[in-house]
């Protein structure tokens, strides 16, 4: 299938690699120079602006987005809107807010273009020899996507979750169950760290991944962490986040569903921004006003 | 009536005066001498000993303990109860965990000896002018000391909650209340802090104590301490903490009863004693695992 | 002065006549006629239209919004827009999210109509007799209100706490903290409830008021809900909540600030809303795929 | 090795084919006759008490006991202690509580007793054809038994993690874990399940086991239960535990370590064990004395 790929991050420049293996025909740009030269060594076909990838395309069009969610986002469909025709399809594969792709995909189909969105899971890796993707679109353009979904997923790493906005949608929450899984694991190993005895926390990962009920690739990566720095002792316990997180407790709160778990993780991540709190100082100060508890002071 | 008062700290000492203000007649021990001097310029018996102490009083004796939780008051109650003899009354004013609280009853009631326990909340205030108490024990014995126990509480601020253990269980109950009041309120203060408003808080925690449905002593010393250090910025956000939350949510986890907001509120005091974490590096190192997200070096 | 008042509501009305004590001049409206009958029974100027309203009043006007948050409101302000002038002061003492007040405060300023923002604390008694009542506005604005928020506030009850919007996200503060407070008092009955002592509640309650940490108007409140029904036997444990709750919790993500206690309290009423929960049903089905353990059949 | 196997409910009974599987001698016993016959028609040497089956073991002695935690595991140990001598070596394979374990340790180590903690993960499934060991106790007893843990454990799936009470440590920690994993999975669901799309569970679990960073067992099992019962429908959401989630929860307090995905994925089934909750009462009357918020009547 020939197909336009727009956005050459690390995500995006290993999923065209992923097309090319498989045989597919790639135009591609990117606000840097560098990628598209770079990815038309491997057979691609540059192109130095939206215009001209479009141009270089074949109608009915297939594009594929691989940008950052948000405003860049928002900005590349405004100009693909002016320039793709009836019959065409746009692919969002990045991290967008479901709600931003229902109304796209309400103001694309205006113009006769089919919106499909992607959610992209495995990392980089995924990206360039087999993803997890989770797909919502109309049943006749994922239909006709299918064979490429097919290429550059892992088996059975492919499904078509629904109308527009259910893989975007999907991806978030796959993302907010990541949360509550990365914070039970890393509390867990918390407690090791203050119990009385002395674990070698590598092995721990590697007993925990061999048959028992937590084995996950999480607990792989846990492992493997532990395996390059024994103690963690080289890096600082801050932990950002980068949005779906959030989402998911967003829209938990919209659908008026407990996810305790899921809040508390994306909590304690900002908690871990701050080196003190205004929180802390003011039930420090409060003990201090009715028992007479010492604060530490600054 | 006549009280031997063992433990003349911040609270033992003020219950002791405001024992004397009543026109009791008290006898008084400390493991150190100069509260002991002190209070008999006010009129107190001083004793050097627990055993000069019970040697003071007259046959049924009630002794007041105000002696800190944990170990001093199992020491205290140890020797205290091959002093004491049936009839007799021993009181434990101090936060002991309901749980030592009925065995110990159980224990003395051996001897004859009615073990009464009493809640105390109000601060050192309190103790001095008027308290409030939550106090269990049997039928017989805490009827005995009614008067005094009137006396030196405030209007409608003693309750003989139920058995013995039932006084201590009502004041570990209100610390844990306690903590999610104040956790509630510092939550508050936070995102007012963290809003793109100017707020003065003590203006704040002033208009909140007049009229609003979040009234409270613990929003007038919001108030309080507001009016000291306008920002807080003199103190650190470290929130310690004495006991009583901690078991308030084991009693609830004991009683299978979900208490998600004092569980929290405790967690976050731990969680300010903490520098850095180790639950935070797991996740950060995770993040850099799959996802190659940067992880904050040392 | 002369006050134009739209919504006639239980708070409204008993504003109405709250202003009407103190002297002021009220023109009143409201969709339904009874109120407005009734209230021009007591000496206001009865409105059938909005448009009737405001052509009663002198310029520069003053109206005052008491009208249900949302798209009433926007409605009403909608047309107000049109009818009011260069010079008018609109107030909104509903309890709008900060956000649409911000928005609105400057479409309006457009016009030249200055807004004011009032969060209103105290409920229907308070309406009545003196409420609590967070400003935000402009100095000018409120400046020339100051008055009027004086006689319907209970003494220190008002602030003006900074520029437009600052009120009613004070408001929603305020409501987060108290959806803290209650939890926490909550959370602390059950426990007792389901404690080995028998404990009568409305006395609990009581001895908390008298001298304890926690003595505040919602333990007052809660003193009284026992006196009416000592068991709360007749109610079941279903907690509504109406929006203020969730605003704090989603500013507060928005704010990157760990709020766990007001999110959780947020959470426990989402779940006391459901008999089932599809959660339950996973972790349920979970246990019984990997350790056999039963699950209960429907 | 011979083997001393007290125990034949699922677990042991499984444990016990294992390791006549590989060639081990084995006499077993249990409180009930029935497996012990069928155990024996299998190849082990049947006992019909403790003494029995000790008498029928070579000193040194090697016992495994794979009976419930608590009162049961206690009088086992008991009367085995006066049943074995020095240089004998017990091992408990079941879920005691860490702290049990210690001190077991120590009264049988006056005995001259090795005590020998096992961690047992995987299930009956892992019983029978490889499991997870996480195993505490000397070095010497430790490298003693080893071969046989390496017989009944996958590969990769043993680990002597250090001293006595190391290896029911890390298992109760495990099962802290599994608790937020389960939790934070099931919570996604719940999102789904009131999301405005049309999932098909069982594939969304498929897709997210493969390549997706949250595969894991627990998701493939996920798929399993999804598979046998789309909806879920059959089953309710009430969610059992059966100790070690709290004791997770109690060593984290003990140790003054925030674990609040832990707590609360512990807290949520001690909520879905109740109808109606006590807390939700006092919340619904406190809505209502300040607001006049309709309760919703039984």
């Amino acid at each position: 299938m020939e197909i336009g790929l727009v956005g050459l991050g690390k995500m995006g420049f290993n999923l065209g690699l992923n097309f090319l293996d498989h045989g597919h025909t790639v135009a591609a740009t990117d606000v840097n120079e560098e990628p598209v030269k770079e990815i038309s060594s491997h057979g691609a076909v540059p192109a130095s602006s939206l215009e001209e990838l479009v141009g270089r395309l074949e109608a009915p069009r297939v594009v594929w987005m691989m940008v950052p969610a948000g405003d860049i986002t928002t900005g590349v469909i405004e100009e693909l809107t002016t320039l793709l025709e009836d019959g065409d399809i746009l692919i969002d594969g990045g991290n967008s807010n479901y709600e931003e792709t229902l109304k796209r995909a309400e103001t694309l189909a205006e113009k006769g273009i089919s919106f499909v969105d992607v959610g992209t899971s495995g990392g980089v890796e995924g990206a360039r020899h087999g993803a997890c993707m989770m797909v919502g679109g109309s049943e006749e353009a994922v239909k006709k996507l299918e064979p490429v979904f097919r290429d550059v997923t892992i088996e059975n790493g492919f499904l078509h979750a629904g109308a527009a906005g259910s893989g975007h949608f999907l991806k978030m929450i796959h993302n907010g169950i990541e949360y509550g899984m990365m914070q039970s694991i890393a509390e867990g190993f918390d407690i090791l760290e203050k119990s009385p005895f002395d674990y070698d926390y590598e092995k721990v990962a590697q007993v925990w991944n061999h048959g028992s009920v937590i084995r996950s690739w999480l607990m792989e990566l846990t492992q493997e962490a532990f395996r390059k720095d024994p103690a963690l002792s080289n890096i600082r316990g801050i932990m950002h986040s980068s949005g779906e997180g959030k989402w998911t407790v967003e829209t938990a709160l919209n659908l008026q569903t407990p996810a305790p778990v899921i809040a508390l993780s994306l909590m304690m991540r900002y908690r871990s921004l701050e080196e003190d709190t205004f929180t802390g100082k003011v039930v420090a100060a409060l003990r201090n006003e009715f028992g007479g508890h010492e604060v530490v002071k600054k």
